[in-house]
């Protein structure tokens, strides 16, 4: 049964301190069961999860992985033992184990909400974007005008003023900047972006400060590439830990 | 002059990980120069959010303090220094010197919106609850009803799932209570409220959720009374050397 309500998006941004990753909650409140999805949860974090998701009364339906992650290991798997309902979904890409593969350009609803999954690949050669729609904005409530999406959720493609690493993982710098700059960047100006991290406390960017602003993505694609050429990373502290868990969307063992 | 924008509201969380502080700046849109305020910035912080401000080209008019605060030194001093045009705002209750000491329920004003300061003592003795509204809302912008405050900011009134510890700095329990009850719990519920800190990476809370799950503010004034009794609370790491400084918003010496 539909509700009426000021603003039907719940929306919640949650931070992991320890891995700088932000984790979204989303979910319909026009409709009283407030079905949800959770974006890019980490495993350390999911008990404080599944607190707010009971307070909230909300009803999760997808533990969405925008990629396969190598700094932390994803929260899906131990969210799927405590609540038997959630589906586990990443890209087909990605080559991981999950409930349900999206093709590129596939939509998951969540009351009259759906996420289309766009590819943005280069950070890894599955990356997602996911940018979140209302298909039924027109019943009175302050949303955007229809077919003017809200929010994208850009994962490690696209940072606040830069961008996913492309030195491993299927990394390619090419394939990022023709990703964002085909998928991102063509997104309305004041589309709202939301990253899987930033390290320097900053919450969200938009779709016209990134391309004004962003000290790589908004060069050409030649300096893009001789500036990802040169970047001097570590190796990831937990990529060997993360990597194979991470194939099974967090699910502790081969079950 | 005006322009006609989705949202009109620009509105930033920012986040130091150090104290665990959340600073906030919002701007008015719909006016060419984007009139702007900044809510508790840190000291350590000012460079990168200049920096925002500066990429974001809003025109920031106030600093403002929701209270003197013992965990961080306030930015505001350091604001006033780089940008001449900036007033620091404090509530007169609070003692501090400031350029502009707010009284009771006064408003400040940026582009159409406006911050009404609700006295919430309790934590300090000059805590305010700065509540956000539109004073235009009626422009075909996507804002929310007359009236209804859209956001408020608490400071360290009221945090999510707890509250401000009311041990010292003139703190005093029953006060803080009385505070929260009368000009924070009675908001619309589905207020979003933006406290000062939060130490689990959770970014918002509403009204309607304090209410409900609040394990402190939820109780009866006596059962509040007893659990602010019983906390065991360690001396603030930097109170003697911040709280000096806030007194004089965060300017480094007698200027």
């Amino acid at each position: 049964m539909a509700m009426k309500v000021r603003d039907p998006l719940l929306f919640r941004q949650l931070f992991d301190r320890e891995s700088y990753t932000y984790t979204y909650l989303l979910a319909d409140l026009r409709f009283e069961d407030k079905p949800a999805v959770l974006i890019d949860p980490v495993d350390t974090q999911v008990q404080r999860d599944l607190k707010l998701i009971n307070e909230l009364g909300v009803h999760l339906l997808y533990g969405m992985n925008t990629h396969v992650h190598a700094d932390h290991v994803t929260g899906t798997g131990l969210l799927k033992r405590e609540l038997s309902t959630v589906q586990s979904v990443i890209s087909k890409a990605s080559g991981a184990k999950a409930d349900i593969h999206l093709e590129p350009y596939e939509k998951i609803y969540f009351g009259n909400f759906y996420l289309e999954a766009r590819p943005t690949p280069g950070h890894t050669a599955g990356c997602l974007t996911y940018v979140l729609y209302d298909s039924k904005p027109s019943n009175g409530t302050a949303t955007a005008t229809p077919q003017e999406p809200r929010m994208a959720f850009t994962g490690d493609a696209l940072l606040i003023r830069g961008c996913g690493r492309t030195d491993f993982q299927q990394g390619n710098a090419e394939v990022l900047y023709e990703s964002v700059h085909k998928h991102i960047f063509t997104l309305p100006d004041d589309t709202l972006l939301y990253p899987a991290h930033d390290y320097h406390g900053r919450s969200v960017t938009t779709v016209e400060e990134e391309k004004k602003w962003n000290p790589r993505l908004s060069k050409s694609k030649e300096e893009f590439l001789s500036i990802m050429k040169e970047l001097k990373m570590d190796y990831p502290k937990l990529i060997d830990f993360a990597l194979p868990r991470n194939m099974r969307c967090g699910v502790p063992d081969e079950q």
